[in-house]
């Protein structure tokens, strides 16, 4: 067992836990990689698999300390992070439901919080936090999840009036165990953000594939796709990923992606009228902006 | 001095040289990484620097074996490859003019072949073709070069009618030994293909920066930039790149950055259509497209 000394994120995370597991529901890109992390930490964990092969393939790869396909599993946990696709914890089924132990602090890992929220409240009469560690998403299943995913990544946790302060510092401790920045927002205001940097990036990426699609003489198309480099490679990469990601998160925070490509399309259009009207000057000062903005927000 | 076996590109690189050194005028990113790259292999070179500073720099790395701020240091070249940043590629000075050999072939790396072909041909009665390696272009100055720059990427070459094949099968050899692959096409196909996967990432990047400061709600905006994470830092890479060199393609290739802007707003303006309708199941399909699209052009 790991050295834990009191005051740090792994010794307040194990008396929250008072010898309890972490239970795990799926076992994905993030349920896995949460699961190894943990593991190394010294610190039990149960799993709650969907498929026999799943709950196999993760015992190979020591994903949990259990690893069932049985709920029955999660008897014992003493919080449990729901590591599960949008659309499944939008719409919490009676075995998940039951499945569930009733004296243990649930979260989950959805990519918009309100509709899910809205769903556990309705739902559920335990207590619940959600979280979202803004993690990459590129891969997926039993096979994706691997350690260190989390260190350095901000995870928002969302505050609601009703959420005890000892389960906040729960999730918090373990949150800071996986070496990931808590960044407390309400669901509302979560969702509204993302928009901004997750869900708008998507479908930007997206238009950006279609529009070479787009060129009619297959000569230059074909002579496009053979240049392109690693800044359209870049440019296009979130535009490339899981389609049905993708249509979850717009279709569940439809209203504040469009107001980001209302934002979106200002931009753009501001940036047109430059080119079309020859002000080079003014292109280049609006870059200088870009520039600085990016370096302020993702660093060199 | 590397092995070249009769008919690999070293040998033939070497049997058109004659002897003669590769001269290279511009020690930055690419002169820097095309000098590493040949000294490996055991080609001479000689380079002329623009400043006292870098080219003492530039001896210090190695760039190349003589390195110069005198122009007679290009006196013997047999090929001298100019790169050089795009403006001053497109205006050639007396003294540039006056420091290349005439019995020099000449090659460039502009990224924008129309407007450079047009200079050259009224200023240059030599022997010119011109050429464009797509690499990266983040770093910037003489310590930036690298080895392997050029590695199985994309290098265009531009073919012109009066262009001579020896000299074509001298420049492609050059290519072959950076480890590039040789892409022909005209000046014209050139800029039309590379607005479409270079210039206008940069304008679809910018605008995604710029969305993101347009929120008016400065806790949201914050909150925006705390929670970006991997996909928002892909996709405003190059959107947070060079604004002068932004600014240089952009204002040399106007007419095909228009097209592509016209591409990319019909291609938006249907995603954001389906998002504004829910026709969730189309964008889905869209978004299929793009992830096999973009697997077609980049790979997985």
């Amino acid at each position: 067992m790991a050295l834990s000394c009191p005051g740090s994120p792994l010794h307040t995370l194990r008396s929250g836990l008072a010898g309890r597991p972490v239970g795990l529901v799926g076992l994905g890109l993030i349920g896995g990689s949460i699961g190894l992390d943990l593991k190394d930490r010294g610190v039990p964990t149960v799993a709650l698999a969907h498929r026999a092969r799943t709950a196999e393939r993760a015992r190979q790869r020591g994903l949990a300390d259990v690893v069932s396909t049985d709920p029955a599993v999660l008897g014992e946990a003493g919080l449990v992070v729901l590591c599960l696709p949008l659309d499944r914890l939008l719409v919490p089924t009676p075995q998940l439901l039951s499945a569930l132990p009733r004296q243990a602090l649930i979260s989950d890992v959805g990519s918009v919080k309100g509709p899910v929220l809205a769903a556990w409240q309705a739902a559920w009469s335990g207590r619940f936090i959600g979280g979202h560690p803004m993690a990459g998403t590129t891969a997926a299943g039993v096979d994706a999840g691997r350690a260190g995913l989390f260190q350095g990544r901000p995870w928002a946790l969302t505050m609601t009036e009703t959420a005890a302060s000892a389960d906040l510092q729960l999730l918090e401790a373990l949150i800071s165990v996986l070496g990931a920045r808590v960044i407390h927002c309400t669901a509302q205001d979560h969702d509204h953000a993302v928009a901004l940097v997750s869900h708008l990036p998507v479908l930007v990426s997206a238009a950006l594939l279609h529009a070479m699609a787009r060129e009619q003489n297959q000569s230059i198309r074909h002579l496009a796709e053979s240049l392109a480099s690693s800044g359209f490679a870049d440019t296009t990469r979130v535009g490339g990923g899981n389609p049905r990601l993708g249509t979850l998160m717009a279709s569940h925070n439809r209203q504040a992606l469009g107001q980001a490509l209302g934002h979106y399309r200002e931009s753009l259009d501001t940036l047109e009228g430059l080119v079309r009207e020859e002000r080079w000057d003014q292109l280049c000062a609006a870059l200088q902006q870009t520039q600085a903005l990016r370096q302020q927000i993702v660093g060199p």
